[in-house]
């Protein structure tokens, strides 16, 4: 087992998908490690497999994250995302079980398996609270989720909703990191979703999709920065 | 649609699947890369994803090959490979369909026309005679096909099946290059490969799991390029 | 190889998907097997799986139909379909590759194989004409297509898109009966589908979300029938 | 929520997985389901998804087990097994993310959800002790699980590591029935299953693929029958 990286919350979550890749990414990327440098806040920068040792060489501070690997050891395996390599090209973490790419049950456990032996941060995420306990007992180091059952119980506001969810989620292991990052396109969205008691929150659209991501980011990031210096978060 | 790079026949194909990652594959590339040159042979030399981007920059006639893309294009779809992304490391072939990485017929239609967009060379595989006929169908610049229908049809050599093999393929379309690579550990295996009139071959555990796969890798394109100068192969 | 039942045209396919099961679905099959004497069409009528012989014992002119089935033989393969257990069944033709149930390339091979091997009718499924050229070349019995290609490219009416379907896939492979079946509502819509040259045509949501789907079915076939008495089709 | 039937143990469960279908299914379940009747034991039968109807009506006794369902709901779904639909045909049981049908986290979890509202007993099958696990956290009504990672613990019998396997699955919740069905072939297998502290064991190939499957069972049930009788199992 090698040592993971350390994660300190509030942290923030940069998720382009596969709306950047290459030099676009790369940008973007520089942007938000002078932020992390300069603000002090952990930053979790998702890449393309293919951008990752670049943008790890050309940034100091950036947990760089991939946005899936496979449990697959040393071997053969065509196709499939090496943990090893991964690791190698200096990745810090990884997601897995996202919506958009689901996983097998025993794919699943694979992952977290060679994510946790090879030093891996893993972000896992779930649908609902019964997956969410599901893939809780995998003991993933930041869980997402959104479960649709909150929806609707009468509370109505965001940040209400938020605070359920995180309950619900602490109550099945209180050690695991919680990401809010649905819906995340300003600054107040930011806050509400830190002030709802989550460990991290960040975006995709909201900053990839906006006018000028680099200012969108810089603004986020003030705004984590404010909450944390006003003694807000913890 | 981006012009493809000319693959020259006879082409080589070094697969180190998941056996090689980081140093140890950037090593094994760079000795191809030598033999590339000196031999005048076109070398497809397959990596991990995060490996592409390096291992194109530190060699210069590789034909850099990923083991697998998918179908998308640039927007969601966490987690997937991205083929842009792809392209813009440098990339200029991929694998698709391998047995040991199915696809649905619907991705592997979407993942060769994304191909052909970006300029990279397809490799399709196919199980079967029929998935062959299927496969051909999208018109992939290399077709791997080692077809269960024709073994033990009195052809018992494996010359005799390859040639079989070729002959099929090449009545679906005589315009796709087939590649022979089943069970090559041997400059012996190469030659044979070669002689069935198959466009390129190559190897994977042949070459990586060799005490020396840089010696075992010479001696097999030695033999390619003795092949091309004795007038053998054309 | 066991013979085929054999299917004329014009034929009609009533697939319930999973919105009748049961009685209910039973109830429907015995208004379509009424239909099917009378007006002396062919009509494939689809289940769910556990229905299929109890349909298969109480109407007598159905081709009862699968919406899926699966390549293994008889063994292993838990949870699986097994063509074999189908045919027995009575089961005289199966979808494979529905865009809701997309199959990987070598399982859609093997489903089209075995189900030759048992005499059961295929319904291939295709999204695209590329795709559809690479289902063509497994020759099925039935294919469906509906390719986005074709939208927009100046031929407005559903009628003219129909046409122009049917023409490129009978440019791959004539011998392939063709459905039309999307968005089928009406009779109106089911004499457009037609007379645009398809050799069936049927509906879904159509029929069965209608609020007397034994009426929208009667129609739908009493129009079958007149166009066939019409001499509008043949 | 429908009630689910009350499963007694010692069970036993007969699991042709596609060795058998129709007829030759369906009189190996009436010989199971005259002994179930005799000797008093609950027996799940499982079953081709097209021969539970029959199955079910022409026996009395034996849980009709489906060997896989989806967690689909009423409507769309082409080609999925409708949970609705299964539990009108008489259905008591179904397996789900058997290793030879493994289920993405989100499907498992929908599965479990529907089966649990339709009053069907879900048995979950896990490959190791971390994916039972989470698959505990579902709250199935049986668990199988033969974790690779108790092999070579120093536990060489096959009754010690049965043992060491009942008390981890117990340890995660000692609600869940479990099952130990790995190769059992004989009585003397069935006893030592069962002596383990498993509710429940049963087999596939030992039973099917015997010379006399119907003698085979017999004496497997006999024997737990003796060993009830000999107060030996509770």
């Amino acid at each position: 087992m090698k040592t993971k990286r350390t994660l300190r919350r509030p942290f923030f979550v940069v998720n382009p998908k596969a709306y950047l890749y290459g030099e676009e990414s790369l940008k973007l990327a520089k942007v938000a490690d002078q932020l992390a440098d300069k603000l002090d806040i952990d930053i979790l920068f998702t890449v393309q497999q293919v951008d990752a040792a670049k943008i790890k060489a050309e940034t100091k501070h950036l947990f760089i994250t991939v946005q899936h690997l496979d449990g697959l050891t040393v071997g053969r395996g065509m196709g499939y995302i090496l943990p090893e390599a991964v690791a190698a090209a200096g990745v810090s973490a990884t997601f897995l079980n996202h919506a958009e790419h689901p996983m097998a049950v025993s794919d699943l456990v694979k992952a977290v398996k060679r994510a946790d032996e090879l030093g891996i941060l893993t972000i896992v995420c779930a649908d609902s609270l019964t997956e969410a306990k599901a893939c809780a007992a995998l003991n993933p180091d930041i869980m997402v989720c959104e479960p649709t059952e909150l929806i609707g119980t009468g509370q109505t506001s965001d940040l209400a909703y938020m605070e359920a969810t995180n309950a619900a989620i602490r109550a099945i292991n209180p050690k695991i990191k919680i990401l809010q990052a649905a819906g995340i396109s300003t600054a107040d969205d930011v806050e509400k979703a830190l002030l709802s008691g989550a460990d991290g929150t960040g975006g995709t659209s909201g900053i990839v999709c906006a006018k000028e991501p680099a200012k969108v980011l810089t603004e986020m990031l003030q705004r984590v920065d404010a909450l944390k210096q006003g003694g807000k978060i913890k």
